[in-house]
Protein backbone atom coordinates (compact mmCIF):
# COMPACT_ATOMS: atom_id res chain seq x y z
CA UNK A 1 0.00 0.00 0.00
CA UNK A 2 1.45 3.16 -1.39
CA UNK A 3 0.69 7.17 0.35
CA UNK A 4 2.12 9.89 -1.93
CA UNK A 5 1.41 13.35 -0.81
CA UNK A 6 2.68 16.79 -2.00
CA UNK A 7 2.66 19.23 0.47
CA UNK A 8 2.92 23.28 0.27
CA UNK A 9 3.93 24.66 3.47
CA UNK A 10 3.17 28.46 4.03
CA UNK A 11 6.20 30.79 4.34
CA UNK A 12 7.89 31.47 7.20
CA UNK A 13 10.82 33.23 8.62
CA UNK A 14 14.51 32.54 8.93
CA UNK A 15 14.58 29.56 11.94
CA UNK A 16 13.66 26.34 13.00
CA UNK A 17 9.60 25.69 13.13
CA UNK A 18 7.90 22.53 14.63
CA UNK A 19 5.73 20.77 11.96
CA UNK A 20 4.94 17.64 12.51
CA UNK A 21 1.01 17.83 12.81
CA UNK A 22 0.89 20.16 9.65
CA UNK A 23 2.75 16.88 8.07
CA UNK A 24 0.76 14.22 9.49
CA UNK A 25 -2.60 16.00 9.17
CA UNK A 26 -1.99 15.55 5.39
CA UNK A 27 -1.47 11.80 5.31
CA UNK A 28 -4.69 10.33 7.30
CA UNK A 29 -4.19 7.48 5.26
CA UNK A 30 -1.15 6.31 7.70
CA UNK A 31 -3.61 5.30 10.41
CA UNK A 32 -4.12 2.62 8.11
CA UNK A 33 -0.74 1.00 8.42
CA UNK A 34 0.24 -1.70 10.61
CA UNK A 35 3.53 -1.53 9.81
CA UNK A 36 5.70 0.68 7.20
CA UNK A 37 7.75 3.63 6.58
CA UNK A 38 6.99 7.58 5.98
CA UNK A 39 8.94 9.55 3.98
CA UNK A 40 9.48 13.38 4.43
CA UNK A 41 11.21 15.34 1.25
CA UNK A 42 11.91 18.43 0.81
CA UNK A 43 12.08 19.85 -2.92
CA UNK A 44 14.56 23.25 -2.12
CA UNK A 45 17.85 23.60 -1.69
CA UNK A 46 17.52 26.51 1.06
CA UNK A 47 15.72 24.81 3.15
CA UNK A 48 15.72 21.36 5.00
CA UNK A 49 14.04 18.77 7.72
CA UNK A 50 15.06 17.40 10.69
CA UNK A 51 13.95 15.93 13.88
CA UNK A 52 14.46 17.27 17.55
CA UNK A 53 13.20 18.10 20.61
CA UNK A 54 9.00 19.11 20.53
CA UNK A 55 8.64 21.00 23.60
CA UNK A 56 10.84 24.09 24.34
CA UNK A 57 10.69 27.08 21.68
CA UNK A 58 14.22 27.83 23.02
CA UNK A 59 15.43 24.87 21.88
CA UNK A 60 14.53 26.29 18.06
CA UNK A 61 15.76 29.22 18.91
CA UNK A 62 19.48 27.87 19.93
CA UNK A 63 19.24 26.14 16.81
CA UNK A 64 19.13 29.46 14.68
CA UNK A 65 21.60 30.73 17.00
CA UNK A 66 24.23 27.74 16.29
CA UNK A 67 23.48 27.53 13.07
CA UNK A 68 24.07 31.46 11.83
CA UNK A 69 27.15 31.20 14.51
CA UNK A 70 28.50 28.12 12.11
CA UNK A 71 27.87 29.08 8.85
CA UNK A 72 27.89 32.77 8.88
CA UNK A 73 25.65 35.51 6.39
CA UNK A 74 28.16 37.03 4.08
CA UNK A 75 31.05 34.54 5.33
CA UNK A 76 33.85 36.07 3.04
CA UNK A 77 35.48 33.04 1.76
CA UNK A 78 32.19 32.30 -0.13
CA UNK A 79 31.88 33.17 -3.89
CA UNK A 80 28.96 32.49 -4.49
CA UNK A 81 27.10 36.00 -3.21
CA UNK A 82 24.77 36.92 -6.23
CA UNK A 83 21.65 35.92 -4.74
CA UNK A 84 22.63 37.65 -1.11
CA UNK A 85 24.18 36.98 1.62
CA UNK A 86 21.76 34.15 3.02
CA UNK A 87 22.15 32.29 0.39
CA UNK A 88 25.10 30.22 -0.15
CA UNK A 89 25.03 29.75 3.87
CA UNK A 90 21.62 28.17 3.19
CA UNK A 91 22.97 25.84 0.80
CA UNK A 92 25.37 24.44 3.42
CA UNK A 93 23.14 24.52 6.15
CA UNK A 94 20.36 22.47 4.08
CA UNK A 95 22.90 19.57 3.25
CA UNK A 96 24.40 19.76 6.70
CA UNK A 97 20.65 18.98 8.42
CA UNK A 98 19.92 16.64 4.87
CA UNK A 99 16.43 17.08 2.98
CA UNK A 100 14.77 13.75 4.08
CA UNK A 101 13.25 12.32 7.03
CA UNK A 102 12.76 8.46 7.20
CA UNK A 103 10.37 7.32 9.90
CA UNK A 104 9.38 4.54 11.65
CA UNK A 105 5.30 3.57 11.07
CA UNK A 106 3.69 1.14 13.77
CA UNK A 107 -0.03 0.73 14.53
CA UNK A 108 -1.13 3.82 12.75
CA UNK A 109 1.02 6.35 14.00
CA UNK A 110 4.72 7.59 13.23
CA UNK A 111 7.08 5.74 15.74
CA UNK A 112 8.39 8.95 17.11
CA UNK A 113 9.87 9.39 20.52
CA UNK A 114 8.67 11.13 22.93
CA UNK A 115 10.47 14.28 22.73
CA UNK A 116 10.50 14.07 18.94
CA UNK A 117 9.11 16.42 16.55
CA UNK A 118 9.78 17.39 12.72
CA UNK A 119 11.45 20.50 12.22
CA UNK A 120 11.46 22.55 8.77
CA UNK A 121 14.44 24.52 9.17
CA UNK A 122 13.87 27.64 7.32
CA UNK A 123 17.42 29.09 6.19
CA UNK A 124 16.59 32.08 3.79
CA UNK A 125 15.32 35.40 4.70
CA UNK A 126 12.03 35.68 2.65
CA UNK A 127 12.73 31.81 1.42
CA UNK A 128 8.38 31.40 0.80
CA UNK A 129 6.07 28.31 0.54
CA UNK A 130 8.08 25.09 0.89
CA UNK A 131 6.76 21.70 -1.10
CA UNK A 132 7.53 18.87 0.79
CA UNK A 133 6.82 15.27 -0.54
CA UNK A 134 5.38 12.36 1.67
CA UNK A 135 6.14 8.90 0.63
CA UNK A 136 4.41 5.90 2.58
CA UNK A 137 4.12 2.45 2.47
CA UNK A 138 3.30 -0.53 4.33
CA UNK A 139 0.88 -3.33 5.56
CA UNK A 140 -2.32 -2.66 6.49
CA UNK B 1 7.76 -8.88 3.68
CA UNK B 2 8.32 -6.71 7.02
CA UNK B 3 10.54 -7.11 9.87
CA UNK B 4 9.91 -4.23 12.97
CA UNK B 5 11.73 -4.21 15.90
CA UNK B 6 12.41 -2.02 18.91
CA UNK B 7 15.55 -2.53 19.99
CA UNK B 8 16.86 -0.88 23.72
CA UNK B 9 20.77 -0.42 23.51
CA UNK B 10 22.19 -0.35 27.06
CA UNK B 11 23.16 3.02 28.18
CA UNK B 12 27.09 4.06 27.59
CA UNK B 13 29.42 7.15 28.41
CA UNK B 14 29.20 10.31 26.04
CA UNK B 15 31.03 9.32 22.67
CA UNK B 16 31.10 7.18 19.45
CA UNK B 17 30.40 3.42 19.79
CA UNK B 18 30.33 0.92 17.41
CA UNK B 19 27.11 -1.27 17.49
CA UNK B 20 26.49 -2.99 14.14
CA UNK B 21 26.31 -6.48 15.65
CA UNK B 22 24.84 -5.38 18.49
CA UNK B 23 21.60 -3.95 16.18
CA UNK B 24 21.85 -6.93 13.38
CA UNK B 25 21.88 -9.87 16.00
CA UNK B 26 18.05 -8.43 16.61
CA UNK B 27 16.93 -9.30 13.21
CA UNK B 28 18.13 -12.37 12.22
CA UNK B 29 15.04 -12.64 9.96
CA UNK B 30 17.20 -10.09 7.53
CA UNK B 31 18.99 -13.32 6.58
CA UNK B 32 16.09 -14.34 4.51
CA UNK B 33 15.60 -11.00 2.32
CA UNK B 34 17.01 -11.12 -0.76
CA UNK B 35 17.03 -7.55 -1.71
CA UNK B 36 15.58 -5.07 0.43
CA UNK B 37 16.02 -1.75 2.99
CA UNK B 38 16.83 -1.74 6.65
CA UNK B 39 15.97 1.60 7.85
CA UNK B 40 17.49 2.17 11.91
CA UNK B 41 15.44 4.82 13.62
CA UNK B 42 17.00 6.60 17.00
CA UNK B 43 13.81 8.31 19.01
CA UNK B 44 15.85 10.68 21.23
CA UNK B 45 16.53 13.78 20.19
CA UNK B 46 20.31 13.59 22.53
CA UNK B 47 21.67 10.91 20.53
CA UNK B 48 22.26 10.14 16.90
CA UNK B 49 23.40 7.42 14.03
CA UNK B 50 25.86 7.51 11.81
CA UNK B 51 27.97 5.07 9.35
CA UNK B 52 31.60 5.87 9.57
CA UNK B 53 35.19 4.09 10.05
CA UNK B 54 34.76 0.21 12.14
CA UNK B 55 37.94 -0.56 12.90
CA UNK B 56 39.96 2.12 14.75
CA UNK B 57 38.88 3.36 18.00
CA UNK B 58 41.28 6.62 17.46
CA UNK B 59 38.97 7.60 14.57
CA UNK B 60 35.81 7.21 17.04
CA UNK B 61 38.00 9.25 19.82
CA UNK B 62 38.35 11.89 16.72
CA UNK B 63 34.87 12.15 16.44
CA UNK B 64 34.13 13.10 19.87
CA UNK B 65 36.75 15.61 19.85
CA UNK B 66 35.45 17.33 16.81
CA UNK B 67 31.77 17.70 18.03
CA UNK B 68 32.58 18.79 21.43
CA UNK B 69 35.09 21.39 19.96
CA UNK B 70 32.15 22.19 16.80
CA UNK B 71 29.23 22.31 19.48
CA UNK B 72 30.90 23.15 22.96
CA UNK B 73 29.25 22.77 26.24
CA UNK B 74 27.83 25.50 28.13
CA UNK B 75 28.09 27.62 24.40
CA UNK B 76 27.21 31.27 26.13
CA UNK B 77 25.28 31.95 23.30
CA UNK B 78 22.58 29.10 24.17
CA UNK B 79 19.85 29.95 26.12
CA UNK B 80 18.49 26.72 27.35
CA UNK B 81 20.55 25.38 29.68
CA UNK B 82 17.58 24.30 32.25
CA UNK B 83 18.64 20.81 31.78
CA UNK B 84 22.98 21.16 31.95
CA UNK B 85 25.54 22.51 29.74
CA UNK B 86 25.69 19.41 27.69
CA UNK B 87 22.21 18.95 26.44
CA UNK B 88 22.02 21.85 23.97
CA UNK B 89 24.94 21.05 22.39
CA UNK B 90 23.47 17.21 22.33
CA UNK B 91 20.19 18.73 20.45
CA UNK B 92 22.61 20.18 17.89
CA UNK B 93 24.75 17.29 17.01
CA UNK B 94 22.27 14.71 17.24
CA UNK B 95 20.30 16.65 14.26
CA UNK B 96 24.01 17.46 12.34
CA UNK B 97 24.41 13.52 12.68
CA UNK B 98 20.89 12.68 11.96
CA UNK B 99 18.61 10.31 13.24
CA UNK B 100 18.25 7.47 11.12
CA UNK B 101 20.07 5.23 8.61
CA UNK B 102 18.71 3.69 5.31
CA UNK B 103 21.12 0.32 4.25
CA UNK B 104 20.64 -1.56 0.95
CA UNK B 105 20.25 -5.70 2.02
CA UNK B 106 21.31 -7.82 -0.66
CA UNK B 107 21.54 -11.50 -0.17
CA UNK B 108 20.52 -11.16 3.17
CA UNK B 109 23.10 -8.92 4.32
CA UNK B 110 23.47 -4.90 4.60
CA UNK B 111 25.49 -4.32 1.93
CA UNK B 112 27.66 -2.20 4.16
CA UNK B 113 31.25 -1.22 2.52
CA UNK B 114 34.42 -2.76 3.82
CA UNK B 115 34.89 -0.33 6.50
CA UNK B 116 31.68 0.93 7.35
CA UNK B 117 29.91 0.60 10.98
CA UNK B 118 27.36 1.64 12.71
CA UNK B 119 28.35 3.83 15.36
CA UNK B 120 25.87 5.02 18.62
CA UNK B 121 26.59 8.78 18.36
CA UNK B 122 25.49 9.46 22.69
CA UNK B 123 26.19 13.07 22.86
CA UNK B 124 25.30 13.30 26.87
CA UNK B 125 26.73 12.79 30.13
CA UNK B 126 24.27 10.43 31.69
CA UNK B 127 22.56 9.70 28.09
CA UNK B 128 21.14 5.97 29.84
CA UNK B 129 19.52 3.31 27.96
CA UNK B 130 18.50 4.45 24.12
CA UNK B 131 15.57 2.85 22.14
CA UNK B 132 15.91 2.27 18.45
CA UNK B 133 13.97 1.10 16.36
CA UNK B 134 15.03 -1.12 12.80
CA UNK B 135 12.71 -1.64 10.25
CA UNK B 136 13.13 -3.74 7.15
CA UNK B 137 11.15 -5.14 4.09
CA UNK B 138 12.07 -6.61 0.78
CA UNK B 139 11.45 -9.51 -1.23
CA UNK B 140 12.95 -13.14 -0.11
CA UNK C 1 9.00 -4.38 -8.22
CA UNK C 2 13.03 -4.13 -6.52
CA UNK C 3 15.36 -2.93 -8.62
CA UNK C 4 18.98 -2.69 -6.65
CA UNK C 5 22.34 -2.22 -9.01
CA UNK C 6 25.60 -1.38 -7.33
CA UNK C 7 27.36 1.81 -9.81
CA UNK C 8 31.04 2.10 -9.52
CA UNK C 9 31.75 6.01 -10.29
CA UNK C 10 35.22 7.33 -11.49
CA UNK C 11 38.22 8.64 -9.09
CA UNK C 12 37.36 12.40 -9.11
CA UNK C 13 39.36 15.02 -7.27
CA UNK C 14 38.77 16.31 -3.82
CA UNK C 15 35.78 18.58 -3.58
CA UNK C 16 31.83 18.41 -4.66
CA UNK C 17 30.59 16.65 -7.82
CA UNK C 18 26.99 16.63 -9.68
CA UNK C 19 26.62 13.44 -10.67
CA UNK C 20 22.99 12.98 -10.67
CA UNK C 21 21.94 11.76 -14.46
CA UNK C 22 25.57 9.38 -13.92
CA UNK C 23 23.25 8.08 -11.48
CA UNK C 24 19.82 7.84 -12.85
CA UNK C 25 21.20 6.59 -16.38
CA UNK C 26 22.01 3.63 -14.66
CA UNK C 27 18.49 2.43 -13.36
CA UNK C 28 16.53 3.38 -16.56
CA UNK C 29 13.57 0.84 -14.93
CA UNK C 30 13.15 3.84 -12.71
CA UNK C 31 10.95 5.33 -15.00
CA UNK C 32 8.09 2.27 -14.88
CA UNK C 33 7.56 3.07 -11.58
CA UNK C 34 4.18 5.52 -10.63
CA UNK C 35 5.18 5.60 -7.02
CA UNK C 36 7.91 4.73 -4.85
CA UNK C 37 11.30 5.22 -3.17
CA UNK C 38 15.07 5.11 -4.59
CA UNK C 39 17.97 5.31 -2.15
CA UNK C 40 21.58 5.93 -3.19
CA UNK C 41 23.94 4.51 -0.43
CA UNK C 42 27.77 5.37 -0.24
CA UNK C 43 29.67 2.47 0.44
CA UNK C 44 32.61 4.51 1.50
CA UNK C 45 33.31 6.16 5.32
CA UNK C 46 35.86 9.63 3.43
CA UNK C 47 33.06 10.16 0.96
CA UNK C 48 29.47 11.37 1.19
CA UNK C 49 26.04 12.22 -0.56
CA UNK C 50 23.99 15.07 -0.74
CA UNK C 51 21.45 16.84 -2.57
CA UNK C 52 21.90 20.51 -3.28
CA UNK C 53 21.85 23.32 -6.23
CA UNK C 54 22.49 21.91 -9.34
CA UNK C 55 23.09 24.82 -11.62
CA UNK C 56 26.43 26.83 -10.54
CA UNK C 57 30.02 25.61 -10.25
CA UNK C 58 30.88 28.36 -7.45
CA UNK C 59 28.24 26.75 -4.88
CA UNK C 60 30.20 23.20 -5.35
CA UNK C 61 33.32 25.16 -4.88
CA UNK C 62 32.10 27.18 -1.91
CA UNK C 63 30.79 23.45 -0.21
CA UNK C 64 34.36 22.74 -0.66
CA UNK C 65 35.92 26.23 1.14
CA UNK C 66 33.37 25.67 4.13
CA UNK C 67 34.06 21.59 4.29
CA UNK C 68 37.78 22.65 4.55
CA UNK C 69 37.25 25.52 6.55
CA UNK C 70 35.21 23.82 9.37
CA UNK C 71 37.11 20.28 9.29
CA UNK C 72 40.95 21.23 8.49
CA UNK C 73 43.56 18.98 7.16
CA UNK C 74 45.57 18.05 9.90
CA UNK C 75 43.87 19.53 12.90
CA UNK C 76 45.93 19.09 15.47
CA UNK C 77 43.48 17.64 18.01
CA UNK C 78 43.04 14.28 16.08
CA UNK C 79 44.84 11.67 16.72
CA UNK C 80 44.34 9.04 14.35
CA UNK C 81 46.49 10.66 11.44
CA UNK C 82 48.53 7.38 10.05
CA UNK C 83 46.27 7.59 6.95
CA UNK C 84 47.34 10.85 6.51
CA UNK C 85 46.19 14.55 7.07
CA UNK C 86 42.93 14.64 4.69
CA UNK C 87 41.71 11.12 6.36
CA UNK C 88 40.38 12.00 9.60
CA UNK C 89 38.59 15.53 8.34
CA UNK C 90 37.47 13.29 5.29
CA UNK C 91 35.69 10.88 7.85
CA UNK C 92 34.23 13.72 9.89
CA UNK C 93 32.84 15.35 6.49
CA UNK C 94 31.34 12.02 5.95
CA UNK C 95 29.02 12.13 8.94
CA UNK C 96 28.22 15.53 8.75
CA UNK C 97 26.49 15.14 5.23
CA UNK C 98 25.85 11.05 5.41
CA UNK C 99 25.94 8.30 3.74
CA UNK C 100 22.62 8.05 1.76
CA UNK C 101 19.63 9.72 0.05
CA UNK C 102 16.35 8.63 0.08
CA UNK C 103 14.38 9.87 -3.10
CA UNK C 104 10.97 9.94 -4.12
CA UNK C 105 9.93 8.26 -6.94
CA UNK C 106 6.68 9.68 -8.83
CA UNK C 107 5.65 8.97 -12.36
CA UNK C 108 8.98 7.26 -13.31
CA UNK C 109 10.32 10.36 -12.49
CA UNK C 110 12.80 11.05 -9.36
CA UNK C 111 10.91 13.73 -7.49
CA UNK C 112 13.41 16.24 -6.81
CA UNK C 113 12.74 19.94 -7.06
CA UNK C 114 13.55 22.38 -9.78
CA UNK C 115 17.45 22.93 -8.32
CA UNK C 116 18.03 19.69 -6.84
CA UNK C 117 21.11 17.70 -7.80
CA UNK C 118 22.96 14.95 -6.30
CA UNK C 119 26.39 15.61 -5.18
CA UNK C 120 29.09 13.08 -4.76
CA UNK C 121 31.40 15.01 -2.26
CA UNK C 122 34.67 13.74 -1.87
CA UNK C 123 36.35 14.36 0.92
CA UNK C 124 40.11 12.93 -0.38
CA UNK C 125 42.79 13.51 -2.24
CA UNK C 126 43.45 10.50 -4.08
CA UNK C 127 40.24 8.68 -2.93
CA UNK C 128 39.77 6.65 -6.09
CA UNK C 129 36.76 5.25 -7.60
CA UNK C 130 33.74 5.04 -5.37
CA UNK C 131 30.85 2.35 -5.21
CA UNK C 132 27.15 3.38 -4.46
CA UNK C 133 24.22 1.03 -3.87
CA UNK C 134 20.54 2.15 -5.74
CA UNK C 135 18.08 0.22 -3.87
CA UNK C 136 14.03 1.20 -5.65
CA UNK C 137 10.58 0.00 -5.10
CA UNK C 138 7.29 0.21 -5.63
CA UNK C 139 4.29 0.16 -7.83
CA UNK C 140 4.46 0.03 -11.96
Amino acid sequence: MWIQRRITLPARPRGFHLVTSEITDEVPELRSLKVGIATVFMQHTSASLTLNENASPDVRRDFRTWFDDAVPDGWPEFSHTLEGPDDMPAHVKSSLLGSSLVLPVADGLLALGTWQGIYLCEHRDGGGERSVVVTAFGEG
